[in-house]
C-alpha cells in the first residue's frame, strides 16, 4: 500500500482539462495506489477535506468525463500562500495522500511546487507532479501547452466565420481576445487567411506596445485600400509604460487573488476602441467591437483532436512517473516535427515552469501588427481541419 | 428564352444562407431560365449593375459554397424605399430579368413586395420570390426560419460549456443573446438544463418588460440558492415604457437604415447589468458579461443538420415555384410532426410576412424570466445533437 493520490484541477477551465483528469486517473489505476481522491474546487476543497472518489468509474463513463469541458472536479482561482499550504499539508498526513497532481498553468505549478516543499521539509513522502493546462499557452520549456490548441482552434474558426460576415457586409470589425501577457491565442486568428484580402488585417499582441493614434492610422490604411477592416486584439494590450489599456479604462478596477486586473468578462476595451475609430476616422463609419470571452475556453465541439489526445497522455504520464517511483516535476510536451506532426513528453523541473511566464517569440511577430508565416507552420498542425470556405 | 434570373442575399447572414443560394440555382439550372445573377451585395449592387455570374458553377463547387458560413455573394443594410425600387426595376428591364429571388428577413420579404408592385404596375413580367432567412426567427406564418436552428444551436452549445465553466469557478456570469424583438434565440439557452441546478437559471426575454430592481433581487435569489448564477438576456429588453435597455445607455445611439438602434458589437448592456449587480448585490461578487456577438450567426460548425438542408430546400422550392410559372410569394416552413421530425413548404403571400414580426408565443415564456418545457419540445428537434456532457 503506497498510500493516496489526490487530483486538483486549477485556474481557468479548458475543452481538454477533463482529458488529464481522466488520463491520470487511468495512470493510478491498478498499480497499488489506494484511493485516487478529486480535490472538490481545487487547493480550496482540499482544505474542506472534500473530496470526490475518483477509483471507481467506470471506463465508460471516464470517456464521457474525457470529451466534457471545463473543470469536471471544480476548479479554484485561490493562490495558496505557504500557510495555506502547510494547511494542505497537514490535510494529506491525515489523509495519508502521497500523491499530489495538480493541474493548471504557471500559478499551479507554483503551488505544486510550494506544497512539496512544505513536504520535504518535513521529511514526509510526498510525490508532487505538476500537469499542464493553459489556453495562454505561456508555460516555459513547452512547445505548447494542452488546453491552447483547442482554444486556438476557437479563435481560427471565429475568425474564418467573422471574415466571411465582414466580407459580406463591409466595415470596421474589433475582436478582442483572451491572453494577458501572452500572444499566442490573438495570433491564431491568423489562420483565418486563406486568400488575398481576407482578415483579421491587424493583429495586435501583448508582446508589442499599443499606441492608440498609430492603431488608428492603421485602421484607415487598410479601410481604405480593401474597403474593410477585420481586427484581432488581444486583451493584455498596453502602452508603452507597461500599462494594460483595458486597466486603464476600468473605473474600478477588480484584481484577483493573484493579483491580476480582470480583463475578461467585459467588452470595454472593444467598446473604448470602437468609440476612438468612429471619433478619429469620422461619422458614418461602421465599426462593431466583440469580445469573445469565455466561449474561448469552454465551447463545446471546438477541441482539437492532437490536443484532446496529449491533454490525456500528459495526465497519464504524470500518474505513470509517480508510479514509477520519481518524486516530483511538471510534465513539458517536446515537438519531434512539423510534418507529420509528432511530440513526446519530458519531465522537468517544478521551479522552471512555476511562476513563470513565455510570450510570443520575435520570430512569430511581424512587426507591431502582424503574425509571421512561422507562427502558422508552427500552429498548423496542432489545430486540426480548419472550416470549409468557398469565396467568390 | 424566359428571361434572366437575378439572386440577392440581404441583412445579417447566417451559417447556412449560401443553402438557400445554391438551393435555388440548382432550381434554376436547366430549366430555360437565361443567365443565373448573383446582385454583389445585394440591392445595392443591382443599382449599381454590379453581378456575379452563378450559371456554370461545378457542383462540388456549388456544395462548398453552401457549407461556407455567411452570404457569398455578399450582403447590405440597404433598406430600399420606392424610388430606389424604382432604380431596381430599371436594371431589371435593361437586364431583361424576369425572376427575383431575395434571400433575407421581413424587411426584405418588404423590398421584393415594393418591386413587385413596382413592375406589375409597369405592365412588367416579374416573378418575385422572397426566400426566408433570419437568425431571430421572427417571420410570419413560419414554423421556424432557415439560419435560426444554426444559431440556436450555437447558443445552447455556448450556455452547456459556459454552465459547466460557472459551476466549474462559482459565480454570476451574463451572457447577452442577439435579438431585437424576438426572444428565440435567447430562449435557445434553455437547452443547456441537462441536470438540477443546470443554468441558465434566469432567461430574459423581449417579450416581457424588464425591471432592474427586479432583475437583482431574481439573481440575489438564485445566488443564495444555488451559490452560482448563468443568465441569458436578450440584447432587445426593455423597461415596461418600451425602451430599450441598451439604447438608454447608448451615448450616441447609432440607428440603421432601418432605423434600427445598433445593439450588437458592443458590450455596453452586459457591462451595464454587472456594474448594477455588483454595486447593488455588494462587494466580492465575482460578475462577468459576455457578449456572443456575431458569432452567434457566423461561427462555422454550428450549422444543425436539419437547417442545412432545410434552408437548401427553401431555395430549390422558390426556384421550382417561379419556373412553374407561379408569380410571386414568399416560402414558409410548416412543422408536420415533431417525432420523427418532419416539415413541409409552402407558398405565402408577400404581404403575410413583409415588415411583420413574430414573437414568442406566451406559452413559450415561464413568468418573467423562465422558458417553458413546451420550447425545448418545439426547438429539439431543429438543433441536432447537443455535445457529451458528464457531470459529477
Amino acid at each position: 500500500m503506497k498510500g493516496n493520490a489526490i487530483i486538483g484541477q486549477s485556474g481557468g477551465p479548458t475543452v481538454v482539462i477533463n482529458q488529464s483528469l481522466v488520463g491520470c486517473i487511468e495512470g493510478l489505476k491498478n498499480t497499488g495506489v489506494g484511493k485516487i481522491l478529486g480535490a472538490h474546487h481545487a487547493v480550496s476543497g482540499i482544505i474542506k477535506e472534500d473530496f470526490i472518489d475518483l477509483g471507481d468509474i467506470p471506463q465508460d463513463r471516464l470517456d464521457r468525463i474525457a470529451l466534457t469541458p471545463s473543470a469536471a472536479i471544480g476548479s479554484s482561482r485561490d493562490k495558496p500562500d505557504e500557510a495555506y499550504c502547510k494547511r494542505i499539508f497537514t490535510v494529506f498526513e491525515k489523509h495519508d495522500v502521497h500523491y499530489f497532481f495538480y493541474i493548471g498553468g504557471n500559478d499551479s505549478s507554483d503551488t505544486c511546487r510550494i506544497v512539496n516543499e512544505v513536504a520535504k521539509k518535513s521529511g514526509y513522502d510526498l510525490q508532487s507532479f505538476h500537469i499542464p493546462k493553459t489556453i495562454d499557452n505561456d508555460l516555459m520549456e513547452n512547445d505548447h501547452t494542452p488546453g491552447y490548441p483547442s482554444a486556438a482552434r476557437f479563435v481560427a474558426n471565429a475568425f474564418t466565420g467573422d471574415n466571411l460576415d465582414n466580407k459580406s457586409i463591409p466595415g470596421i470589425k474589433i475582436n478582442i481576445v483572451m491572453g494577458r501577457h501572452a500572444g499566442f491565442l490573438t495570433a491564431a486568428s491568423v489562420m483565418a487567411r486563406q486568400k488575398a484580402g481576407d482578415g483579421p488585417h491587424l493583429i495586435y499582441v501583448p508582446e508589442r506596445a499599443f499606441d492608440i493614434d498609430k492603431f488608428v492610422g492603421d485602421v484607415d490604411r487598410v479601410y481604405k485600400k480593401e474597403g474593410r477592416c477585420l481586427i484581432a486584439i488581444s486583451e493584455g494590450i498596453h502602452d508603452a509604460n507597461g500599462t494594460s489599456i483595458a486597466a486603464r479604462l476600468a473605473k474600478n478596477v477588480e484584481k484577483d487573488a493573484h493579483g491580476n486586473v480582470q480583463l475578461s468578462g467585459t467588452g470595454a476595451l472593444g467598446d473604448f476602441l470602437s468609440a476612438e475609430l468612429k471619433d478619429k476616422l469620422g461619422g458614418k463609419l461602421r465599426v462593431r467591437a466583440d469580445t469573445f470571452g469565455y466561449l474561448q475556453r469552454c465551447y463545446p465541439g471546438s477541441a482539437s483532436p492532437v490536443d484532446q489526445k496529449e491533454a490525456r497522455e500528459v495526465g497519464r504520464f504524470a500518474a505513470k512517473r509517480a508510479v514509477d517511483g520519481i518524486s516530483e516535476g511538471s510534465i513539458a510536451i517536446k515537438r519531434k516535427r512539423d510534418d507529420p506532426y509528432e511530440s513526446e513528453y519530458a519531465l522537468i523541473k517544478l521551479t522552471a515552469v512555476a511562476a513563470k511566464t513565455r510570450v510570443l517569440s520575435d520570430d512569430f511577430i511581424g512587426g507591431d501588427n502582424d503574425i509571421t508565416d512561422k507562427f502558422r507552420t508552427y500552429l498548423a498542425p496542432l489545430i486540426g481541419e480548419l472550416p470549409v470556405v468557398e469565396q467568390f
